[in-house]
């Protein structure tokens, strides 16, 4: 009974999720589906890396949290278009709510639009909201052990930024055993080095991310 | 319709938590269960706590993880009965689960029986599965804004470990907003701030834990 109804729910959202794929498809827009655990960093790289694609590709924003809306306060000072969602108590985005807001953004002026989820390295991987890619942040501070115990995340993103670099003399982890056991999940996993509090490694990152289409 | 299902599940898996409860008590054990993001440092708290808790009560764990048993392997080398439990993909344990491991601990020797749940800092809180008490972790590497964006688990918890302060001075976190807000949302939240790296802080909670009953 259980299963039946999950899967019912997850049909429904596969057809909700393709429609938004239309869509943005239809207005040459990029869609990232950005995720990570709680506190890893996900809006702190936004705030890197919008102002750097500044002038090569033009940004919008959708936020998902829980409650509040200090993330969407913070992408809104750097000036782009921001909507968030605060999803009452549910641990991700599903395609419905993103097919309800996207009429909020001016989308015939969007190139990139990322989707901040939820902080929950769980849920958030087994929900397409349209995207055209899944990339996740961990920090550093989470240990090396992440991949072991989430690996369907790492499984389902086309890229890993693992954040707060900075942090590795203070902390225990090991980079290359992350690298190694996030790459034996996914050969194919792009995997980025950064610190959004220095700024180390995002010349790649923004490479990268400007000549997506 | 959704909203009915998830009804149900919550009123099947509160009646079997009852059930716990019930055994728990009828063998003199005090529950724990154990929250917070993954790497917020919950199986790293417990190897500081087991060990000084050891002769004072006698400790037992159950381990929550989606996948993998390094965390149970951690615990059982302290030398206390511990039991692994893969959720699959499921983000949070629920009291079933726990039914399902109670008969594999030796409960005739355990006085606190500690529940370390799947690193998530949502659906943990919403399922409650037979615990004297929820208690959560929050590592200050995860930042400042947590209570205001997961509300729930800061109102469900009666105590809250902030980890990981020896990197406070590496991390832009304001240990003051988060005991202001968390309190805001829980008067009668215990907070207590400890460092499972440098054993800082740790006197305090072993004594708190030592005298639940």
């Amino acid at each position: 009974m259980n299963v039946k109804v999950v899967s019912r729910i997850l049909e429904a959202n596969d057809r909700i999720a393709g429609e938004n794929a239309g869509i943005l498809r239809q207005k040459g827009i990029y869609s990232i589906n950005l995720m990570g655990a709680p506190g890893a960093g996900k809006t702190s790289i936004l705030e890197r890396l919008i102002p750097a694609l500044n002038g090569k590709r033009k940004t919008g924003v959708i936020e998902g949290d829980i409650a509040g809306t200090e993330d969407a306060e913070r992408i809104n000072s750097l000036g782009v278009p921001v909507v968030q969602i605060n999803t009452g108590g549910a641990c991700h985005l599903d395609a419905n709510m993103i097919r309800e807001v996207l009429p909020e953004l001016p989308l015939d002026g969007i190139d990139i639009l990322i989707i901040e989820n939820v902080g929950n390295l769980v849920c958030p991987a087994e929900f397409d909201v349209g995207e055209d890619m899944k990339a996740m942040v961990l920090s550093v501070a989470e240990g090396h052990d992440k991949p072991l115990k989430y690996p369907l995340m790492f499984q389902k993103s086309s890229a890993l930024i693992i954040n707060k670099i900075d942090l590795l003399p203070h902390v225990g982890a090991d980079l290359a055993r992350i690298r190694k056991d996030a790459l034996a999940l996914n050969p194919r996993l792009k995997i980025f080095e950064v610190s959004s509090r220095t700024g180390e490694g995002f010349d790649s990152l923004t490479e990268w991310l400007s000549g997506l289409r």
